[in-house]
């Protein structure tokens, strides 16, 4: 990585926990950590422009090399200007590499030592990913942030399952790091070792001793309870460099960027907010609403008082008529008021470590969604080293 | 109506043709004419938000009482504050009646004197829509301009029928007119009688000796041709009054908003530009296109250079990529962008009736859409009168 593309500056440490603030410069602007990403698999966020995008407070966002080289093509994204003249998105873009497709698509895809061959969902055709190839793609996409090819398992899977698909994911680490080329083009590597702290804990030293401009904890958000997940977190993040970002990949509920953001880590996406928008649920402080309920029949309440949102101008009367009667509305303005909660949470949260009140604020969070018992005892955001 | 909260100007009267400027008041502000309403069926313009469309230029739209009043019901929206309350557009609204669904629907729907009986689309319960219950419910939606329950019969039916239906929709806007209340809303008429000129003249002389503010020119777009409506025309707008606004219900076509503007029509709505945006179907000053066309694939060129909306912004390979992908944003942004065409259309006809060069405007239109055969010789704009 250029020294000069790429910068991350810690801000400020938790003195509660292990959360930190830091700020992450890339060629196309400066994200605040800790940060969530809106997915924007096919170079879309669904249902939202980008300035609508921006607005919510999003810095940067996701979409998916796999998919991406299927349709449209790689080499057509790299024709009509590269991502982010593409899609329209001016900030910082990550791509991930199509890692978690071997896992999502794995009735399609076979895996050898020399990368993952996939039947195409759109056609059938074969599609061929080696790590050689992933980085290829991403550097024709140009997003600022590439990931390397992993081999993500489903769980639970055998010791022996994801102790392999763990090695293989360092070798195809190396041979991705060997690959690239671009100097204004970072990649991070990916920690992989399912729930097994020893694995992960061999995973996390191998890639920091490949110096990688950031660190990915892959492989979860595949089916693990909240307490698997902070302990497979617990027995990673310590062992990553504390000068480079640490994002958590495709997780997850607001409870679970907490969980996560006092275990030290930096950067998160998911398409939850707008999954969850489509389907007619929406986050809120006071926990998930689902507004085709007829509770919120003829409601003339906001979802949020204070949310900025254009949803949140309207009442649960009319958001729920729009769901209930079909309207493509319905689905845009509920994930703009997702995507919107989840930028607003974050940024109070890298207010609350500023002011050293985190746990106090995870608290109220908490308290607010009702989701206390997810965590646990001995797991609250007050003991996160157990 | 009331004197204070509806006026209408006439601004500027075309030397080549009857197309005319004017501005119509009404309680929620005013409306330059002639206009294209955006159709909000069911309180959303399908895929856009408030201020998207405020940005389109748009100044009005219309909504359905009938289908307002089957769901979420009138008395519901009343609840949540009214139309304009409910759906957040602060501007002018006019609502249709539900006579269009007399004929959409057809088959599901018996006619008697007293009124209309719909078996619902929804869930199949009767329900009975009188000129009285016409009014009650627009009365309860709140809308700018309310209009009259007719009887619309489809096109070709035997003169008896269309006779009997227009005799049926004056007595029809005779009861509307005695049943309405409300100070704040204005009434119009709606001519019917089909493509015979001595009905068409019959139902705009008796509804002009009723005094509505405003008369519409119903029962088309309902399957004839650009010929038959412009003759329908011919039979109607020189029978209407001055001093009121002009509305063509459910036209349509570019090409047919202009040979109706020159026949002095003020006041248009239609499906189209969303229902074609949401097909991947864009207008153009150059004509039609079909995005899914494997012509755009990687095209790095704009729908229009010249347009401001947001998909102009972006390449026509990246809209193709969004609509073969199934994705949301592809119906967005080509919804937005047929709005603003529209939008745009409408005020450059404005300020070609204002600076007297209509038939330049609308011959330049033609050649650019290809569509100077749809018009036929003796009927091109600059022939208005045959």
């Amino acid at each position: 990585m250029s020294a000069s593309a790429f910068s991350f500056q810690l801000r400020h440490r938790s003195s509660e926990s292990q959360a930190r603030c830091s700020s992450f410069s890339t060629p196309h602007g400066t994200v605040h950590l800790p940060a969530f990403m809106p997915v924007g698999t096919l170079g879309t966020v669904k249902g939202l422009l980008v300035d609508q995008l921006q607005r919510s407070g999003a810095e940067m966002v996701l979409a998916n090399a796999y998919h991406l080289a299927l349709r449209p093509g790689d080499d057509e994204v790299c024709r009509l200007g590269g991502l982010h003249e593409f899609m329209g998105w001016p900030g910082p873009i990550l791509t991930d590499s199509g890692g978690y497709q071997i896992f999502s698509l794995a009735n399609r895809t076979r895996i050898s030592e020399e990368g993952a061959t996939f039947q195409s969902h759109i056609d059938g055709r074969t599609v061929e990913l080696t790590p050689e190839r992933a980085v290829e793609i991403q550097e024709a996409l140009g997003s600022d942030v590439a990931m390397v090819l992993d081999h993500v398992v489903g769980l639970p899977s055998s010791k022996q399952e994801v102790a392999e698909a763990m090695q293989r994911s360092l070798r195809w680490a190396a041979r991705c790091r060997d690959a690239a080329t671009r100097e204004d083009q970072a990649l991070f590597g990916i920690v992989q070792g399912g729930l097994d702290a020893a694995l992960r804990e061999e995973s996390a030293k191998a890639l920091t001793g490949m110096d990688f401009s950031g660190y990915a904890i892959g492989g979860l958000s595949v089916g693990e309870t909240q307490h698997e997940m902070v302990d497979a977190l617990d027995a990673t993040v310590p062992h990553l460099p504390a000068d480079r970002p640490r994002y958590l990949m495709g997780v997850g509920r607001p409870e679970d960027l907490l969980a996560a953001i006092w275990r030290g880590v930096d950067l998160f996406d998911c398409v939850l907010p707008t999954r969850s928008g489509r389907h007619g649920v929406a986050f809120t402080d006071r926990g998930v609403l689902r507004l085709k309920n007829e509770r919120h029949r003829g409601s003339t309440d906001p979802l949020e008082a204070d949310c900025p949102c254009p949803a949140c101008e309207r009442s649960c009367g009319y958001l729920r008529h729009l769901l209930l009667a079909g309207e493509m509305l319905g689905p845009i303005l509920l994930s703009l008021h997702n995507v919107t909660y989840y930028q607003r949470l974050l940024r109070r949260t890298r207010e609350a470590i500023l002011a050293d009140s985190l746990a106090d604020f995870c608290r109220a969070r908490y308290a607010g969604w009702g989701v206390e018992a997810a965590l646990g005892s001995g797991r609250e955001p007050s003991a996160p080293g157990r």
